[in-house]
């Protein structure tokens, strides 16, 4: 028999995440349609053009070396100047009228890396994070991991309720638990899960009451930028970090894995300075850098233009997609699900009838599995016990890696199970 | 004026690294000779080989989308095969010898990553870690960070001194602290600084060591092999792993970063698999696994025979390079220097007479400078406070990335210098 072994606090609360439950369905049901990954499309991933800035690179010495060479904690230079020039011509976010310059930038391991770094920095077990209900479930495993408080604030069809939010700002400060409070997290633009965005007057609105609840120390917006890109029309709307004129309270987080390439797990933030060096040194702990290939491959690319030409293929992929699942909604499921038609982004949610719970142990779950659909259980989005619930119903449908045939068949299946349920009252049981 | 925020316990721990420090005067000098940065050598990097390999992958469309598509968060299928045949091709590690098979084999984005993710998920506020005096500076980083207490063991010619370990152990029990040790931290081959490797006898003691302190839990040896593909010549001495038959002791860590390409930041470990289980939850809200594309690169060069090759050719380079060191230091350094030639790996550690202390703030230090020659000080390298604080009068020399004239022209200067601070008695003020 073995002898134990202690593992620490932080690895006792870390739970083993949905995802890895999820991939187990995956991987036996192959013949599933996955509705569930959220996965890119695979069919436009960026195989010629990285090819070819590879082969730029490694045609000279020189440019092949430095990419095979240690890069820096922080991130290449020229990529983060792209990085910041593209918000400047997207946006307007400057150096004039926002305090950004690329020394606010930082390169990382996709998104999701900077999302644990900065968590990390600021959480302390106890501590309280502010989320939208429904919420990415990646980053609730970070909130476990590290011991943090979540309280929810619901969503709707215009993104975070932020009436909502300063109510529970206002109960937290009657609690005399304003302290605790270090972020708000919000995915502001086709959040996963929901695939609604913050409307302009909500970015506005949220910037103002977390500056108002900052009474003896700042509490930041953490503003998750994943799906930005994946607009299906122009123009944009402004990230919340827009409106942060003075680089203080935003902290603006992107990647270049949903819009160009997962497989290079590239991402990157933009933030204040004053919370960069700890991020940094954390960062220094973690990897002192993440792969400079890929950084110096992505950078290649946005300099010679493949990367907006690419961009521009992946959103009308994915707008024709995300128009297969709505006909398909509309077509085939129950007349009361209420679900949002997307923008942009990878997901639509959808709530089947309250009498329909969609739950990982669920009677729906277990038949569509049986009809080989595979989705992500809308309780995985929600955090549990933090104060708003939300919907027992709700599926996560992505249209990311399925081709449109897929969709339109998976959907249709789900519709046809949930208006059977529906009318033989099984689900009810 | 800003509103202050709130940092982590962990983020106020985290020290600048002395990295950061080190680089900036290699940015503020770039005439510099670097003997200080443990970069590769830069003219080795495999431009040719990752360019074709490349180029292979991205010649079709499947290859191609699945390299640029996301992994699993333990890392490529192939990539973890190639690594534990490896092991059993060179070492005898296998599964009937030692339980080891790819199911135990995790790819990180480095072996930085990895011991970042061990050490998170072992490793509360006033747990105990043991390491060798002098020590690998980057994971003393990690240990501040988390609020662990180190004990220092002396290191000498054959590594880790194992007696002194014992009793250290020893004075653990009788001071009722055995139950907050969790791990000896040993970098086995070509240890960074010093360049020695443990030996054979010791490997084994050392695990008889840590069983038998193993009282009421398990004491593991993070066995750290960063530099093991990078031996001057062959036969390797055996990993410690081989003699952890039943895989529950030693979690081992291994990189392609320094035999290949440190710009691919890839590395790996073997680990028990009740241990990987925490590692993958944790790296699961890290960043769900390393980068697809280099690992499939990587991959794709093992298996074409390009990798080893290239080890070959990488282990000649440095050979020469270690060698042009060790003559200019019997050459130039003074008589009574202690130092440890290498049979392999980047560094050479020297020990000046107690005389001139060589630390940051040193004259010596200062004179290397103004005689634009940088190395380590050897105090980054003895955690402070840890019962053994070694000798203030070292360096860690490095020859990974200077050319050979360099290496020549920097020992020349650093030993004249000692020289002559040891002949004027300047060094003593």
């Amino acid at each position: 028999m073995s002898l134990p072994f202690r593992m620490s606090k932080r690895a006792l609360r870390t739970p083993e995440p949905p995802i890895s439950w999820l991939m187990k369905y995956a991987l036996d049901c192959p013949q599933c349609i996955s509705l569930a990954a959220g996965f890119v499309d695979t069919d436009t991933l960026p195989v010629e053009i990285v090819g070819a800035c590879t082969d730029d690179l490694m045609a000279s010495a020189d440019t092949g070396r430095a990419a095979l060479q240690y890069g820096t904690t922080i991130g290449l230079p020229a990529l983060r100047r792209q990085i910041v020039d593209r918000l400047a011509a997207d946006d307007g976010i400057t150096f004039e009228a926002n305090r950004v310059d690329a020394d606010c930038a930082i390169v990382t391991s996709g998104s999701q890396q900077l999302l644990f770094l900065i968590s990390d920095v600021l959480l302390d077990e106890g501590d309280i994070v502010i989320l939208g209900g429904p919420s990415y479930f990646v980053y609730m495993g970070i909130l476990h991991s590290m011991g943090a408080i979540a309280r929810t604030v619901p969503m709707d069809a215009d993104g975070m309720d932020v009436d909502a939010l300063e109510r529970v700002l206002a109960d937290l400060e009657r609690a005399g638990q304003l302290d605790r409070v270090k972020l708000v997290y919000d995915v502001s633009f086709f959040q996963n899960p929901m695939g609604v965005s913050l409307s302009t007057e909500r970015r506005k609105r949220m910037l103002q009451i977390v500056q108002r609840f900052s009474k003896r120390h700042r509490i930041f917006i953490l503003e998750d930028a994943a799906y930005k890109e994946l607009r299906f029309a122009d123009p944009s709307l402004p990230p919340t970090k827009k409106f942060d004129t003075t680089n203080e309270w935003v902290l603006y987080t992107g990647t270049f894995c949903k819009p160009f390439s997962a497989g290079m797990k590239t991402g990157f933030g933009v933030l204040p300075k004053e919370i960069l060096e700890p991020v940094l040194r954390q960062k220094g702990n973690h990897d002192f850098g993440s792969a400079n290939l890929n950084q110096m491959i992505i950078s290649r690319a946005v300099a010679r233009g493949d990367y907006d030409r690419h961009v521009q293929k992946v959103r009308a992929g994915y707008r024709k997609k995300a128009a297969v699942m709505a006909d398909g909604i509309r077509k085939y499921f129950p007349a009361a699900t209420t679900w949002y038609e997307p923008q942009g982004g990878l997901y639509i949610w959808a709530e089947l009838p309250a009498s329909i719970p969609t739950g990982p142990d669920s009677e729906f779950f277990k038949a569509a599995l049986a009809q080989n659909v595979l989705y992500v259980p809308g309780d995985f989005c929600f955090y549990p016990n933090s104060g708003y619930e939300g919907t027992r119903s709700a599926m996560r449908l992505s249209y990311g890696v399925a081709a449109p045939g897929q969709v339109a068949e998976g959907i249709k299946r789900l519709g046809e199970l949930a208006c059977e349920m529906l009318s033989s009252g099984v689900a009810a049981k």
